[in-house]
């Protein structure tokens, strides 16, 4: 006899869509060639020093479980931040603390959503949403926007004739992964909107932030009309660079969902105990990380913006914030291009991966031109970078014109 | 308008059965009363110091995202104490680090079950298997057992009888949380033999395979007949007390489900770094570290059991592993009397807290006169635990009959 086979939601559940470009880049790494990785969101700046002492002067001797909600003195430190940003609103009671930003959507995908219903998302998006929607059997229906206007909102109408009995709620990420774009007040009041006409609750990915370059970040916190329905995912990986430390929050007025995620973070326990108490170390040290780190990627941001732009027949706008940027090549595959790139080119010895496009559409044939862009990476080996890139767009095109004749 | 309602997932999974006894616990230290917790399993045994040591000795500057399936060290270090076991055949492929046991558990769940799909388990079980399975929309389908064989293994055709087109696996945990209830070998082939005419998943939760006492522990791992189907779920919390680490293992020689299990491990990023390089400390430094705190627990096991079983009317089995036994009392309401016990009954200002028995059956109505006991505190502390129980017991049970009269 066979073995018995998988799930249907294992099968359904998709590949990291940057995985499928790993053993190219695996083969060039053996090959010697060094790789610029604007493929990852892994920042290079050193995690706060109050990180470090605060692990150093753990005093306990046991290693010992924490509340499901998360420790005291975590969530406290949390609710002093959304203070300082202007959330007075928020109580202690609203914030649960998670194993980083990823539990934070997927509990709250499953706090909104049973399997069989549907949340809206924006296209394009951080691809863990799909895995995310799989895991917990619901199907994300995803909403195009487009590179002309800088992935900002559609039309309204767009959205709404995406809703059935079957919604349940509208996900959004801003500053948004993969694009950089941050929407407006305006744009999150049609949200606001379009939710509390269509009875819809409003999950917000906020992990981003922090980065905002230009303009201003817009809360859904900050939405008065929706503090029935808002529920804001955030984590503090990218912005204290500690992606592994895996310490997030949901922040939501609303008690339901509060009483929900609690009840899902009873089942796994708690999150890690001493990775919160460096964490709440970090928080409780203020706000200033952020400035020197915000002056360092705006510099990066400028220069793969420049670099980039000055490539013939690349599309890109200036997202204002995030640490990513969406980008339009000349090419009509772009996993081609990003596999040929670590194949069958380099600049001596150096190449450069890419995030294709497709890996952030769930729409098939979207995203063929794109690739996410992180600028992680200091200005020096981001000009290097975009230099390659430059020269890897003229040769593939030209040779492709060869071929095509 | 009102708010949209949260998810029917949301609605039915389960709170906490402990969290149940808290107010009262709370309320009971408001009034000055010490409590002797026999209701968690929080060991109180210090962490290997190995953990603090490496902890320190952490030499990077940033706290990265790791490999999805783990830190490879952390991968061959577990290999490495799978082969100690007796497991020879298992590769470093055959291994996913978790965020702890809590997430080995739900992601083997929803690796072998879509939502809908049914998973047979031994009742009383761990009462999170019960959140896990609301959160993956998975039915849970328990199959009982009983006291007075010490929680063993039901006629297998108890077991049989329950398997329906949409039954995908079989799980059951040796060492048994509650129980402490060790599977023979017989027994375990029993399940496996189940599972391969019935073509099931076996999934194992072996978290508490260190705990043994008396007898052997044998694991699914060891059974060749399904090798092609048996799912190990581990975790390092208990066995060196760090339960607030959250690092465990899911182990199969099933490609499709360690491929299953990667994509959602990429889901949700990478368990956390920094633990996992401690963890990896702590498995490479061997396994001397259990026989002290084997000998420890074996000596709380005889203390506890001892003066239970004096207390009239208590039923109790010795079990031969875990740090639980599942005892019966002489009233005819266990949450009533555990409650009690905090509200109205203390011995010189102290008290004790149980674990009531229905928290741990899916069946209605099933498990009131019983309770679990977890003996993580000290001899001398058990010991007054105990007394006060059975002070508590003869008070409780003699006011009843008057009550009743």
């Amino acid at each position: 006899m066979n073995s018995p086979s998988i799930s249907e939601r294992g099968l359904q559940t998709p590949e990291s869509p940057i995985r499928k470009l790993a053993p190219y880049a695996e083969e060039a790494k053996n090959k010697g060639i060094n790789i610029f990785h604007l493929n990852i969101g892994q920042p290079d700046i050193s995690t706060p020093t109050e990180f470090f002492d605060a692990v150093k002067n753990f005093k306990d001797t046991v290693i010992a479980y924490g509340p499901s909600n998360g420790l005291l003195q975590m969530r406290k430190n949390m609710k002093e931040y959304y203070h300082r940003n202007g959330y007075k609103h928020i109580d202690i009671s609203d914030i649960l603390i998670t194993t980083a930003g990823s539990e934070a959507v997927i509990f709250s995908m499953m706090a909104v959503a049973s399997p069989g219903e549907e949340i809206i998302t924006l296209e394009p998006f951080y691809p863990n949403y799909n895995g995310f929607a799989s895991m917990a059997g619901i199907k994300l229906i995803p909403v195009a926007t487009n590179p002309e206007n800088g992935y900002h909102l559609p039309d309204r109408k767009l959205i709404e004739e995406k809703i059935t009995s079957k919604t349940k709620a509208i996900l959004y990420c801003s500053p948004n992964n993969p694009t950089g774009t941050i929407l407006t007040q305006q744009e999150i009041e049609i949200i606001a909107d379009i939710a509390l006409k269509n009875n819809l609750f409003v999950l917000s990915d906020e992990v981003y932030r922090e980065f905002v370059f230009e303009g201003q970040h817009v809360s859904s916190l900050s939405i008065p009309e929706i503090e029935d329905r808002a529920v804001m995912m955030d984590s503090l990986s990218k912005r204290y660079s500690v992606c592994g430390m895996r310490i997030g929050t949901i922040v939501s007025k609303n008690k339901d969902v509060m009483d929900t995620v609690l009840k899902f973070g009873q089942a796994r326990l708690c999150p890690p105990t001493l990775e919160q108490h460096a964490a709440s170390a970090i928080v409780a040290s203020g706000d200033k990380y952020f400035d020197k780190m915000l002056k360092e990627y705006n510099k990066r941001r400028d220069t793969i913006y420049d670099y980039l732009n000055d490539i013939s027949g690349v599309f890109v706008k200036k997202p204002k914030g995030a640490f990513y940027m969406m980008v339009t090549f000349p090419v009509d595959d772009i996993e081609k291009f990003s596999r040929w790139l670590l194949t069958d080119f380099q600049v001596d010895g150096n190449t450069v991966m890419l995030a294709p496009g497709p890996g952030f559409y769930k729409t098939e044939g979207k995203g063929k031109q794109e690739a996410r862009i992180a600028y992680v990476l200091n200005c020096d080996d981001l000009k290097r970078a975009a230099m390659i890139l430059k020269q890897g767009v003229e040769v593939y095109t030209s040779k492709k014109v060869n071929v095509e004749v």
